[in-house]
């Protein structure tokens, strides 16, 4: 090899995109060397069959680091999938909300694309919206208008896209299984797993690359899905066959494992916590020290840690900030095409020290142009 | 690295596992180089954004060499899925036959799976079934009594499971479109893709990686889709945005791209045509000089170039041959546990070497027990 892992790492740039996310250098180190013969096999992950030894040792360790880390309750069952969070936007409603009413909540784009997708199967409506008077994302709303009716409520933990954030979960009453979007802020600090019926998660922000979808569900809530359905939309049969029933993205999940191994040695979910904490406030901290410059949509008990979304007082600004950013090794700041602005993307993965680096790039800036 | 490419390469086995299956070594090679540092971007295609130029240039450059390799006809588009081809099976009857007559060929257990998951949208019937009178899959039908009234005709063009093959497709009456699993026998040899409605392909046997599953299909068929259906099942919204609604798999179309780089290196389709005749000669020649020793189910003009299929006198035999492949390296060929004996898995991967050296210890092996 003409590179080896020292020259790459020293190439590597400050990611801070909103998934695919980056993920940890060390992680990488261990996929590249494993990548021809994965623990003595002579056979790459990338070969390995779905039923033999080493991959089944892979998926059981990915349940079992997860279930240690969240941590999962043994009451609740843990799942690998394909397709995304845009796929359980379908079959959640599928298969527990046929011809009955749904409640979500609306925190954004993804909100409303899981609330689209239940209305091919069921009744969905807005228990409650995260707008102001202009229609803009500013809150994780805590009050709540339950149907009495609604099988479940579905809410997003984290909105990627508005960077709107439930730090807290809603209060509800008993009985109303909650359902969750969680895929830009699982595992990046504690949440308690046993209140929600059923949580999904794309891995490519905080557990993986893309390509592998977790989830994780109450089996006495799993046990009432549909079965009138075929194999591929069936929670059960996921559950029966250990994420098998077909062949799962091996090598996906072989990478996820490597990423929560380490979150394990980094400390687990409260050193990912203090990690997480550290970088919003310094991207925060820069931002409010600047409040007549930068703009901050949404209101500070619904910011997002890991999805910090600004605007500046022009779009050729916000251009420049990018540029500057760009030319010092920072990309992926760019806000989402529906927004527009900028959004700090600030995964498990990113280095705090890139975070301060970008902190004191949106400081200079400011006291350039503010 | 304390293991250099030439160490791991020294190690890796013979494998014939049905798939996940074989990838080249050249391009693990090259996956591995590339891992923390995508083509000079600093990024990992691991963590490249599904948005960004890399990834789309990768994107563009698989579907370019699936067109090119096929070749795929200006008729027809190249979509990337996810879920395999047991998504495929729900989400072929969920879009194109709800409510109708739909005529399905049985070659095996993953003909009765996409038959069985049809059954939840339509009328699958059976136009023909490739059993023998004791209820043994011998064959690859190629009269078909088709139903006037359905919506499509489904077959499997190579059945993973049973060893049977169609090397050429029955003729169908101009107007039925022909939809096909070709999961295990794409671009391993000449096939007129022209010939197809709608064919999908999980990668993991001649293509790539798990993860990822390929959709080609007429834009004339895909425009009959049905569109009151979610997002994550809709093929013309895979068509509109590109394979790429939300998240694609974007390290396995990767790997994807780098297979059909080296198939085009190695000559493109013909050559591997050629290497696969080579491998198959080889086995089936080493089989049938013992014909009374072991015992092919699949009659000659329908026996899978992809799959050979075998059985011994007895279990014991089988497992001893096993056990002495397994002390020689070749690993992978057990046969599938809901038919027993012996598979021999020949995708492109495949090196024409390993399979003269399975040849040999089969002969041998006849003459010891035979």
């Amino acid at each position: 090899m003409d590179e080896g892992p020292d020259h790459a790492a020293a190439m590597r740039v400050m990611n801070f995109g909103p998934g695919p996310g980056r993920l940890p250098l060390p992680v990488l180190e261990e996929v590249q060397r494993g990548l021809l013969d994965h623990a003595g096999t002579g056979i790459s992950m990338l070969e390995h069959s779905h039923r033999g030894p080493s991959f089944e040792a892979v998926l059981a360790s990915a349940e079992g680091l997860l279930r240690e880390l969240l941590p999962v309750p043994q009451s609740h069952a843990v799942l690998f999938m394909q397709g995304g969070a845009t796929q359980q936007f379908a079959l959640v409603p599928m298969a527990f909300g046929r011809d009955v009413a749904m409640d979500y909540v609306d925190t954004g784009t993804w909100s409303r694309k899981a609330h689209a997708a239940a209305g091919f199967y069921g009744r969905p409506r807005w228990a409650a919206r995260g707008t102001n008077e202009a229609g803009a994302y500013v809150r994780a709303p805590q009050t709540l208008e339950l149907d009495p009716a609604a099988r479940y409520l579905h809410l997003t933990t984290n909105a990627t896209i508005t960077g709107v954030h439930y730090s807290a979960l809603p209060e509800l009453p008993a009985g109303i299984p909650l359902v969750a979007d969680a895929s830009s802020d699982i595992l990046s600090g504690p949440r308690d797993i046993g209140r929600f019926a059923l949580l999904y998660a794309g891995a490519q922000k905080n557990l993986g690359p893309a390509g592998v979808t977790v989830v994780i569900a109450a089996r006495s809530f799993l046990e009432q899905a549909r079965k009138d359905l075929p194999d591929a939309f069936r929670y059960d049969v996921f559950l029966a066959k250990r994420s098998a029933p077909n062949t799962p993205p091996t090598f996906a999940i072989h990478v996820l494992e490597r990423v929560l191994r380490w979150v394990k040695a980094e400390g687990g979910v409260m050193a990912m916590d203090a990690r997480n904490r550290s970088k919003a406030d310094a991207i925060y901290g820069a931002l409010d020290a600047h409040s007549g410059f930068f703009r901050l949509p949404v209101e500070a008990a619904s910011r997002s840690r890991m999805n910090v979304v600004f605007r500046l007082p022009s779009p050729e600004l916000e251009e420049r900030l990018i540029a500057e950013a760009e030319a010092q090794g920072m990309v992926g700041l760019r806000g989402h095409r529906s927004v527009g602005g900028l959004r700090v993307s600030l995964y498990n993965a990113v280095e705090p020290s890139d975070a301060q680096a970008l902190a004191g790039l949106l400081d200079a800036f400011a006291r350039r142009h503010g």
